[in-house]
């Protein structure tokens, strides 16, 4: 018997996570216990059509593989992408990407014939933390990116939830006031408006203008300011920022007692740059859902931080959307 | 062979659907079509103790068995009450009834060795609108029961979402107004302060103190009025009772947008008291749910009327839910 076919065969069985951003897209081949194997990275360059894309997607894969010690199955391949569609397997207008829409199945099969799925960063990465994270075990959490927006992966009964289209998770468009701030999608009030990296550089420019308190923030312009600078200023003791944070955090709380009263989850796990500067936006968040929970749901949900590694989360969670349809079947 | 044994034998099987009520406790017999084949109903006198009551059960129950004609076997009983927790079995601190805490499981196997299930009856409706009504064949769906409060029952990805600790489904308690009207709960602004009987009661009253509109509802002291009375008079052109119909729909379909970002609902199902007033409250409730969406679900979701009778649902519920568990084994 040749020794390279006698190996059992799920030991070398990876398959390839992808993460498409605006920008760049990463990639990586994920081992059933959750290893990034190995992981690269190319720019996505949409102003060129999706099918360029994906050739140079199968490229510059096939070369990151060919660079693995041993004998490697791909065995599928997840997709993490904005505005992605599970149940129809397409990115439809993604903020961000040029593109229109996508039938990302229909393009893998050019290339490949594996088992093949597609749904939101938001979503990989609930996925991610189930199977290799914070959540692993849980039947029923809620997941919450704050990144520029305020995107959310709901898993109930052990399940991730699509909704009957496919877009379900849309929490950071729940309404926190109808008459409130613009928000990208063309409504009003947002949570996302509030609660994100940017929602939180909005609150700091209302406090600039509604108060007269000292502060760093004042000599720095909208278009420049981000998170960062907010997190600093206020982990430097600067009571404006330290108010933005409060805010934040008050507003995000109160919004997830209604996801608790909605889900009951058994943890919501915050991710995400926002969640990176912890007891900041930790403690005013915990202290609003409590006071907002209905009382059934009181001192019983679990507040947590995500446990996975922000470098390698996008691709683990892409990796696990494939990985929990394989061993599902 | 005897005849009798040789008869298939699922055609003679029916679960009891118990609802037990502050008053009154109602209960039949259910076949897996959803036929309620005869039905009773006995005081629950919470006054003694749960152990009086399930023994007064099982002795109206078999009277009610004997009246029937042919052989009927017993497969399940499904019981749906206030405060009911599915995954424990048991009815904790239930208003409007005396008992603290029931274990309702270790009640019944006093008296039965066949499944027992419980759940509250929001829950048991969305089970009987999926296997027996509106909600038939769809695997992502609310329903929202408008009575004395407002309960929701929550099916995703074909099952009842109970979450972590059974207790999912409190949409009535989302807040709608963190300052707003006190509710039973002890918080302030809940949903169901604005949108139930109670809450359009409410709304009245506070239309009547805020306005000089004329109308025949300012004779009617707060403690006579009824939701009944508010909808007979919007539907003979009080303006004052119609605009109160207009703030209930439009609070609720604004909170119910958030219920769709989260999950993203093939339909939501109004059930109940208030959902008999038919335009009075669907009209003002899809105009701001619609409103309120975000895009991707806009002109999606169904906004139906339950389509069980509603002297039947309750017992209905309670049936679904033990065939639906009976059904999956």
């Amino acid at each position: 018997m040749n020794p390279e076919t006698a190996a059992p065969r799920d030991l070398s069985e990876v398959v390839l996570g992808v993460d498409i951003g605006g920008t760049n897209t990463k990639f990586g081949y994920v081992d059933r216990n959750g290893r990034c194997i190995a992981k690269s990275a190319m720019p996505t360059c949409s102003d060129q059509p999706p099918g360029v894309f994906f050739s140079r997607l199968k490229d510059h894969s096939d070369l990151l593989r060919k660079s693995l010690p041993g004998r490697i199955e791909l065995a599928g391949i997840g997709i993490g992408a904005p505005n992605a569609n599970y149940r129809r397997a397409t990115i439809e207008h993604p903020p961000n990407i040029s593109w229109e829409y996508v039938d990302v199945r229909s393009e893998l099969e050019k290339h490949y014939s594996i088992p093949v799925a597609v749904t939101n960063d938001a979503n990989a990465a609930a996925l991610g933390e189930m199977l290799f994270g914070a959540a692993k075990g849980m039947k029923d959490f809620i997941i919450i990116t704050l990144g520029t927006g305020l995107g959310s992966g709901i898993v109930t009964n052990g399940e991730l939830v699509y909704g009957a289209d496919g877009f379900a998770g849309e929490i950071g468009h729940t309404v926190v006031d109808p008459k409130g701030r613009q928000c990208g999608c063309g409504k009003l009030g947002c949570l996302e408006t509030y609660c994100s990296a940017t929602g939180l550089c909005r609150t700091v420019q209302e406090l600039i203008c509604n108060s007269t308190e000292p502060s760093r923030l004042r000599h720095i312009s909208f278009h420049e300011l981000d998170a960062r600078m907010v997190s600093d200023a206020a982990m430097n003791g600067d009571t404006l920022a330290l108010k933005a944070f409060d805010i934040t955090g008050s507003i995000l709380g109160m919004k997830l007692a209604d996801s608790v009263a909605h889900l009951s989850p058994e943890a919501i796990i915050l991710f995400g740059g926002l969640a990176a500067a912890g007891d900041l936006i930790f403690k005013p968040t915990r202290l609003s859902l409590e006071q907002h929970l209905f009382p059934v749901f009181r001192n019983k949900v679990k507040l947590l931080n995500s446990s996975l590694d922000e470098a390698d989360a996008a691709v683990l969670g892409a990796g696990a959307l494939i990985w929990n349809l394989l061993t599902r079947r």
